[in-house]
């Protein structure tokens, strides 16, 4: 893998002395207009417009919940388009904001689900924080607090960063009583905050208290999604209210590093030889998969097979557009070969 | 007491049957102008200011934690403060947001400190809770499920519902596995959210799901403080958090019953023959006591014993400015006696 330069990594961050804010160019992107927008019909895919589509583009960008699958329950059709992409020969990327797993233990989920997908052709969000800290030249003095689960924890540890926190802290509780004092550790330089199934009072005060007391201490956000299908049955919340929780304590705002942030992008542009232009992002939530994929430019897909309903997506509050929607994946292969 | 009628209990809430969202006035009220800004010296409080103001009001409206006590340590010269104003013939009111505790398990709080203050003068935004969903004819039929502690739930009970959660949820797990299917009780018409150190992602489901799925549900705010001196020692993460995540989960804002909203005050001044223009907030945090004092026509005292300190109410970026502010309660005493 190609890895970006710290020429590269520079672009990523600026530090504001006066008053230790962050700022990441991917982060910003998020406000700015499109890098590039195709004049391609907006609507519901069609035998022509699949056709058209696969025509156009090199590499296929699938979000994972609610695209490929839902909790562990394979998304029927999956198999056959990926198949029949990879035969077409589109490079395949797995973008994915849950950062419960890291790219290994998604390499095995896929492999249990009967689809042979390598480390290499999946980004997390998990990754992309253990990323954002290398690029950012993150002092291997320094340790990271994370408020999240194993992915996160595990692609720190690969790369080489020493931390702690995660599922172990999800045990330990709080005692508010009279002049109880909770120490922290003073050597914490970034807190990463991600889904956790085992969030409490104990790990919002603990990062609360490195955000706030150790100076230039980074809080970064893994994604900001309200909710997932985190179980195929239904939706729980996402890491986004861990975060709204540790901002609103903090009262700061985090640098995030998942969809729609482009910091992903601009890495995995970097890491293979790809043109945004020619890529197409497949998503099932709006305001992370097609904002990310606008955002970087590319063409843009929405199936409804996960979060986002066809109301919603035609709903006169909704801003943010695909170029093309369908119901699922498995549309692809059924129209290509009408 | 005096029990508002069920014309003023309309006042606070308007059901948008198109979208299940309700509305308070008092909520509403935090964005308006103040009902009466009192023409006074904006600054610190001197023997004349304190002379003047405590000639101008009626009665005083003290905050809790920062003001009287910092976790459960007194304040110095507090009991001296109140002795002097009871003397002096002013009411006091003792209006908290945190809702830890019910106003029967303040009150012996007070008593533990040394201070003899009755249920009656004690306004928690536990009891708004209660009582919001009294004024509002919340049905008796409904369950109300609860993320936050004992005082809520004590509350609640008192006000003759039936509720659950709290505390006892706080021991329950989530794991998210294959197909687990969480399921929740629909006869639950109002989730209340407050501060909560058994916060959990088990309770986060559960309010979400009876929020998103039980139609008509309320979603109920004790406050949004995002810190708190829960205990002496240190700041804690406030029940702003909790509010933040649950309010994320469900893409909704919740109906706030605490500080800065003024459905304390309207209950208030309904139970107590008063005029908020001859009434002092008195406080320690400016987005909550003293915007609060402001949405309502009151003085307002800010104290410099809790969260705010100094610097933050003089920068620049501060834009909620008490009549008045001073170290601390005991002040008013000794400049009175100058």
């Amino acid at each position: 893998m190609l890895l970006p330069t710290a020429t590269f990594a520079a672009r990523f961050l600026d530090e504001d002395a006066a008053n230790n804010n962050f700022h990441i160019a991917g982060a910003q992107k998020q406000q700015e207009p499109p890098r590039r927008r195709k004049a391609m019909a907006k609507g519901l895919l069609t035998a022509d417009a699949a056709r058209s589509l696969v025509g156009s583009v090199d590499a296929f960008l699938f979000d994972c919940d609610g695209v490929i699958w839902k909790g562990d329950e394979l998304i029927q059709g999956v198999p056959e388009t990926l198949e029949l992409l990879r035969k077409l020969g589109k490079k395949l990327v797995f973008v994915t904001n849950n950062s419960r797993k890291s790219r290994r233990q998604y390499s095995k989920k896929f492999k249990t689900l009967g689809l042979e997908v390598t480390e290499e052709e999946i980004f997390t969000s998990s990754f992309a924080a253990a990323m954002f800290l290398k690029l950012n030249n993150f002092s291997p003095e320094k340790k990271v607090y994370v408020v999240g689960e194993d992915g996160i924890l595990d692609e720190l540890k690969l790369a080489g960063f020493e931390c702690f926190g995660g599922p172990e802290d999800g045990k330990k509780n709080i005692m508010l009583e009279a002049n109880f004092y909770f120490d922290h550790d003073k050597s914490v330089g970034a807190v990463v905050v991600g889904l956790d199934q085992y969030f409490n009072y104990y790990k919002m005060q603990y990062a609360s208290l490195c955000i706030r007391e150790n100076p230039g201490c980074l809080f970064i956000a893994t994604n900001r999604d309200p909710t997932g299908h985190m179980t195929s049955a239904q939706e729980w919340p996402g890491a986004g209210t861990m975060v709204a929780a540790v901002s609103c304590s903090v009262q700061k705002e985090p640098i995030v590093v998942g969809k729609p942030s482009s910091f992903l992008m601009d890495f995995l542009l970097k890491s293979f030889n790809l043109e945004t232009s020619r890529m197409c992002m497949v998503g099932d939530r709006l305001d992370t998969d097609i904002l990310f994929g606008q955002n970087t430019g590319c063409k843009t897909l929405l199936v409804l097979s996960g979060v986002t309903t066809l109301p919603e997506l035609q709903d006169a509050s909704n801003t943010i557009h695909p170029d093309l929607y369908t119901n699922s994946v498995h549309d692809l292969v059924k129209l290509l070969q009408q």
